[in-house]
């Protein structure tokens, strides 16, 4: 890698072996298992930026993660093995690329996807235990789906994040795509909700699937959704899905920042 | 359930948790897991017959369990719940049905599905590590096709089966279907070759896949699956694969066995 580039990588990982993303003391944590191997790797200290800040226990696919490269780098190949044998099992490094200098994982991604998957039914997934939340009992799909169609487009998403998170911020974003569809993996049957968005504020997709499932349970209806997005008031939602269910799965950039 | 049937429980389990089906002393298998459940349960001694007794590390999806009933056992629903609570958390209920004495999950069985799952790629999969063979590099589909067509109908597989496993017993076996896909489970590309017949030799699914994996590889040519056939002897064939990737997927029986 040259300098006056952005070093790209896209990560994996298994949530359950970490403590979220970002660099706690003390913790396991994604962005310090990187970055102490990118220091090994490249002999000198390496602070990244990554597309999806994810909670503890939250899992990852296409996670971006940028950091500024320097003159005598290692190059892409060499990266993409080193990185990826040095840093915890439970990450995988799949990509290398080359962004323009200035990149940032973070700020130039203008769409973020996420899935979260649901097994509903009377016994408990054994195989997609790690990375599903159980909703025991049946899930009405066709009233999820009413109820998703009012949260897609612009809103005022207050009701939808952790209270005290956006202090003076906006909380307006917008909701491209959000889908639920029957799915089978690893032979067992699931519910992939998927999200599509610029930006998400914290906790949103997990307290959208939270109310989503009330309704799919039939203790809301799904006009409950509207009403929730309205009140602008945390407690007018439902409660926060478990982490395990989601994945960051696919962040979005611009075509022209690959060199 | 009553005397005069024999109660029939569909079970899957994660392999890694146990050294196989069969009952051993001083060990945690599927059938000391079960019968340790169902003792507690019907507060008798149950001895169970299973329809694939798998290996150390082999998964199930759809394995089948029989054992006689008796005047006074609890009923399906009960079973359902407490043998699934009872039994180790790598094992779950999915099924009980009645069928009519004498039943044998093993000797009435018409037709046994395997799935194994390889994945091929630069980079070794994350969320797919514990049900998968990573097979590093490329593996061309077309020639493991073609290989594979050698093996399909009914044919002495003495080559593909454990050494010493069947001294005095016929080797001939059936292959119905033998079927070669890509597919895309919790995010990684992965291929899925099934395969269907009545029964199967000792290791025999393992055998064929592993020796697929090497046509597959390219170290050798499609028709050298038929040589190896043809040869009825172990070393002819290729290496066994690992049991992670296997699963004990769906067992048939004939409609008319159920009450």
């Amino acid at each position: 890698m040259s300098a006056n580039s952005t070093t790209v990588l896209t990560v994996s990982y298994d949530g359950a072996a970490f403590h979220g993303f970002a660099r706690q003391a003390g913790v396991p944590t994604v962005q310090g298992a990187l970055e102490d191997a990118l220091r090994t790797v490249l002999r000198r200290e390496v602070v990244t930026v990554c597309a999806g800040r994810t909670d503890a226990g939250v899992h990852a696919l296409g996670e971006v993660v940028s950091f500024e490269a320097r003159e005598g780098d290692a190059d892409a190949r060499t990266l993409l093995r080193s990185v990826g044998a040095l840093a915890a099992p439970e990450i995988v490094v799949t990509g290398v690329r080359s962004a323009s200098p200035g990149f940032s994982a973070r700020y130039d991604a203008v769409a973020r996807e996420y899935r979260y998957r649901l097994v509903p039914g009377p016994v408990a997934p054994l195989f997609l235990r790690d990375v599903a939340w159980w909703c025991k009992g049946t899930l009405d799909l066709a009233a999820m789906r009413e109820g998703a169609a009012h949260l897609v487009g612009q809103h005022d998403f207050r009701s939808f994040c952790v209270t005290g998170s956006v202090e003076g911020k906006s909380t307006v974003r917008e909701i491209e795509l959000l889908e639920i569809e029957p799915a089978c993996e690893l032979g067992e049957h699931c519910i992939i909700v998927r999200i599509i968005g610029r930006s998400f504020l914290h906790s949103m997709v997990r307290i959208v699937v939270g109310s989503l499932v009330e309704v799919g349970k039939g203790r809301r209806g799904p006009a409950w959704m509207g009403e929730a997005l309205a009140a602008c008031d945390r407690p007018a939602a439902g409660p926060t899905a478990p982490p395990a269910g989601l994945a960051l799965w696919h962040v979005t950039y611009p075509e022209d920042v690959w060199l």
